[in-house]
């Protein structure tokens, strides 16, 4: 918050343009000692020179050691520190798949689970039923009407769902309903707060009727619900920054969390890097940021296919010159977390930073984009969120502290 | 101020010597890519025989992307969060043209701005008046006497002066006259505080003085006043490290810096780097910390000559042996900001830093002193207000922290 007030207080207008590429899951590691990671395997000739011209780094979403999710990964990126700033797990499952979750809305994530005749969990995932199978128990719960509120349920993947609440004076204050544990009921929903009183009447009334709806369908016969989560009313990018920011991004939960700090998200057509990059050139005069989310890179790194991601990235190194004709003021490249292919999963190492500014950049040794050539860049081992002033002030974005 | 209190806690007194030496604006930007910057194009084979020997890393001033002003720049290289500890803007005005601004009073910085015949400001800068004709005008200004305080007004350059007012029971809790926009009269001064209401009261008079005297010589008709400001009680060095400091520096703005600390000023004769190492061989044994301000390095890079910069660092580079002939125990050459020549103007780069101290160095790699090779040198970036800290550990002035 303090360093909002900093930048509140130093920001300035200007005609420049920043751009902050982003490749979900960026940072990888060597299948093997000694060799290559996913980056420094990839043909980078573009992301190359503007590594020798401009300078190198290496971020840290969160912490030394965290592995972030998705949410506090690109928090940090726009500047939130992801320990202060928090989306909410069911906002965030909303956006994964395109739900809104408006101002005054609740959203939660679902699961199926199996109940005995007790009504104690026997398994708490429903024998992860398929994704197929889950929906029309989805459309059963969809039908579920209470007075007062509007609700909208929808499939996620296997037995996850989304429940997403709207109407006036709701609160996200509630307890989860999942016991965690099997042989316990699923537990009721309690307001953590007394502003959340009626809201939790509601979800316990919607619980009771899922039951019924359910009680037929083995193994799919009740839901849990958790992370209870509303809007969390963020400061907003423009308003902290004074620039425009636009989203350019295929995914659902990108463009969501975009929109949760006030970005413009604009249509994409096609899901290749070159469709973004055109995307972003047809509205270069309406905005002075642009967030380019590049998904791939992450989705072949969980897949555990090194050489996918290598593909990915080289997709997206061809595919830059098309940004580059813009002549950007500013043009960041890194990651919003590490998903070694090794790992198949996020990681918590350090993500690969590319700074370029060909006006007021200071150039570093450094001749390559890759970590080990990062990991001695001249902007250091820094915050993630430590990046904005950075690019602004490379901008011309930031006036002088004190006198 | 926590870290003060660690300081406090730990510092102990030794009869080490230790030395700050502080190009002003001394980091810099190459002019065209893969060229050096000003440092790395200088001849400087004592800096980096130091260099080779000591261990380098660069310094942050405020933060990261954040540019400096000189106040905020000298309080973090001194160990004092220029988050934290603020110099009012007027203040640093009256330093700047060697006008005293003691505990009791309080300073203002001052704008000749012309008025029509409704009183309203037509333009806020007076045509930006010359210096040669300001001169009368700020002697009209200082003629005005006020019952029970003493008032000093001098010129700065071209349309700015400085107003000091002395006196018991002073406030400089004031709001600011200038409107910021033409069309509008002059603003009163506001108390801020009701400790202020007889302060702002004086000063409303001096304006009015100020409006009758000036009546006739548009377009320097009236004067707005900004930043009002008084002593700051920062934190005496002295009480916070334990070590006598001195310092030598030949501008007026940090000498009144330093003296806001609580450092002795020491005379200069001349002004070149040998004339300020001479003058502090002369005081050498008695005291223990240096203060040592080159002011050039910063005056060059804002008039935007690149090769002019780079001979002062060279004629900084020719008289070190002066004082590595004293001996010390620990010297530091660093800058309070980046004043690249290209920019003409301070900016947010960080700032090599060169830590040499002969008995307790553990060096890097790094065989030269330059932006480059800062930026992977053995102490990293770091914050500036983190040096005092580690200048004294090799200083033998830290004891062991617990047990």
């Amino acid at each position: 918050m303090a360093d909002f007030r900093l930048m509140q207080e130093l920001a300035i207008e200007s005609s420049s343009k920043i751009v902050l590429l982003v490749l979900d899951g960026l940072g990888g590691i060597p299948l093997s000692p000694g060799g290559p990671t996913e980056l420094e395997a990839a043909q980078r000739p573009n992301m190359n020179r503007l590594a020798a011209q401009g300078t190198l780094g290496q971020t840290l979403p969160v912490g030394h050691g965290i592995t972030p999710g998705s949410g506090p990964g690109h928090l940090g990126l726009f500047g939130y520190d992801p320990l202060q700033y928090d989306i909410g797990r069911g906002v965030l499952e909303a956006f994964g798949i395109g739900v809104e979750v408006g101002p005054d809305d609740v959203a939660a994530r679902g699961n199926f689970c199996t109940v005995d005749e007790r009504g104690e969990i026997i398994d708490r995932r429903a024998g992860r039923i398929a994704t197929e199978a889950a929906r029309p128990l989805v459309e059963k719960l969809a039908a579920i009407s209470l007075a007062g509120v509007e609700l909208e349920v929808k499939p996620v993947k296997e037995y996850r769902f989304v429940v997403v609440m709207r109407g006036q004076n709701l609160s996200a204050a509630l307890s989860e309903t999942d016991p965690q544990r099997t042989g316990a009921p699923p537990l009721p929903v309690r307001p953590l707060d007394p502003a959340a009183d009626r809201t939790a009447r509601l979800f316990n009334q919607w619980l009771e009727s899922a039951r019924q709806r359910l009680a037929r369908d083995h193994p799919a016969n009740m839901v849990t619900l958790r992370g209870f989560s509303g809007d969390p009313r963020l400061p907003k990018f423009e308003s902290i920054y004074k620039m425009r920011p636009a989203c350019l991004a295929v995914y659902p939960m990108y463009r969501g969390v975009a929109r949760l700090v006030g970005m413009t998200t604009i249509d994409v057509r096609g899901d290749k890097p070159e469709d973004e990059f055109r995307a972003l050139a047809a509205v270069w005069a309406d905005f002075d940021f642009f967030f380019v989310h590049i998904k791939p890179t992450d989705s072949r790194g969980e897949d555990g296919d090194f050489n996918a991601k290598v593909k990915v990235i080289e997709s997206v190194d061809s595919a830059l010159p098309i940004l580059l004709d813009l002549k950007p003021d500013v043009l960041v490249i890194t990651g919003d977390h590490s998903t070694p292919a090794k790992m198949r999963t996020h990681s918590w190492h350090p993500v690969p930073l590319l700074l370029w500014a060909p006006e007021t950049i200071r150039p570093d040794d450094e001749q390559v984009f890759g970590e080990r050539a990062c990991a001695h860049g001249g902007l250091g081992t820094i915050r993630a969120a430590d990046l904005m002033p950075i690019a602004l002030a490379h901008g011309g974005r930031l006036t002088k502290y004190g006198a």
